[in-house]
């Protein structure tokens, strides 16, 4: 795969990271392992692994896979483990009720591989053993990624769902399909970006009190998160919509007061 | 699917059974019938297993899927086990050196699922965790079955090898793909009122002096219009964003100023 330096030594020579948020028993993350290096996978991200880490039953489960077990990473929060990514999908097995795409992992594994092939590295949510992914992880994917399976049985076990999704992307090694976007020089922003954008609107918003309850400003960020997540926008585009929150608000990214929020009427 | 009364009850609804010889571990088991159930499959044979049956870690391991760990039946011979079988299958990681056809997991799944219409039931043997499948074993089945993985850890858990197996038999079924989007209601918003929305948004950047100069003006409303039309938002989400576009800019969709644009701090 393409890419700069930077981005290769952040995401492994695959370009595809697995992400495990709140994983619970060491025996899954080491069968995720073992399925991950199975297909090829090496970069393993963790969130709030409950048992802490390292975690020798995790070493004991993935059977030989040390290579992905001493490479992986652990993160506090989900937004921190998908740094660096340019795409990201969230598995789930149920209906969200969220306005964004949901693909099968066949289709995610030919959009993937050719991300990877592009020198655009992706990732795919997994959530824990107990509840799955919540819906504000959910929130910050850009799609929704679920197997189809016998509806009256779908649930995976953890490490079975990793297994379907790496063993779909080493299978698509041959065939990668066409990009779905008319430029080819199209890369999505690194989803760090995304997320400053995010903070920039939102603390406008508040200053603008535009939530009128405490109640009701997580489910309407988590809208505003979804809505303008679909989009997949540039690095430049995010730079324009910096600067539409700063001219319309007067808030800076950074949080500070534009010198003058509105024009002087009379100005020269 | 077609086929003799005798026939059905012998490999039960879906023509396709699943044997495990030598199988050591209840976990493994269990987790075996639990991915069986997961893509609609429930003959499950085991031949030899080494803590014998019934057995209280594979129903556990099963996670709910006590209809296939109730209608599991035993055998003391690989060639009882499969009676009843019109093509079989043995999956097997390594060469063996036999004059046997050697077919994936996908290719074997449209095979299968075009024998089950013509009312053939047939079935693919697993290998116990420590050995495998002997080479006597290799030699009943009509066909080698081998998933294609990274040739350096090509070893699949044993649940896990099943899962792949019997995923792609689900996936072979035609309607096996999800909606497009994760919420059944999602309609896209009527391109008057999107524009609407774009004529909101432009006014208020014009008040707000965003454009620096005519010129750049209508290349930099192109590109807002692209990149939010990219999100194919919704009524609702249209809404909203009005919402924001007067909360940030005090500016409403009229073209009115709003009552107050900021909030007075000291306001009850």
């Amino acid at each position: 795969m393409a890419g700069t330096d930077a981005t290769r030594r952040d995401v492994g020579e695959d370009g595809f990271a697995v992400v495990l948020v709140d994983p619970q028993l060491g025996d899954n993350i080491g069968a995720a392992a073992r399925a991950m290096l199975n297909c090829g996978l090496t970069d393993l991200r963790l969130v709030r692994p409950r048992d802490g880490w390292p975690n020798e039953r995790a070493r004991a489960f993935a059977s030989g896979a040390d290579r992905v077990i001493d490479g992986t990473r652990v993160f506090e929060r989900t937004e921190d483990a998908v740094r660096g990514l340019r795409t990201v999908y969230a598995s789930t097995a149920r209906d969200r009720f969220m306005v964004k795409p949901v693909v099968t992992p066949r289709q995610a594994a030919l959009d993937m591989r050719a991300a990877a092939t592009a020198g655009h590295a992706t990732g795919v949510l997994f959530g824990g053993e107990r509840a799955g992914l919540t819906n504000d992880d959910v929130a910050l994917a850009d799609t929704i990624l679920t197997v189809s399976l016998n509806p009256a049985f779908s649930s995976l076990n953890l490490g079975q769902a990793v297994l379907v999704v790496a063993y779909e992307w080493f299978q698509a090694a041959s065939d990668a399909s066409p990009r779905a976007i008319s430029d080819p020089d199209y890369t999505p922003a690194d989803k760090a970006d995304l997320y400053r954008l995010f903070d920039h609107l939102e603390g406008a918003l508040e200053d603008a009190r535009f939530f009128k309850t405490e109640e009701q400003k997580p489910s309407m960020i988590r809208s505003l998160r979804t809505m303008l997540g679909r989009g997949g926008f540039t690095q430049q585009e995010v730079r324009t919509l910096h600067g539409v929150i700063t001219a319309l608000s007067g808030r800076r990214a950074d949080g500070r007061e534009r010198a003058t929020n509105r024009p002087v009427p009379d100005s020269p």
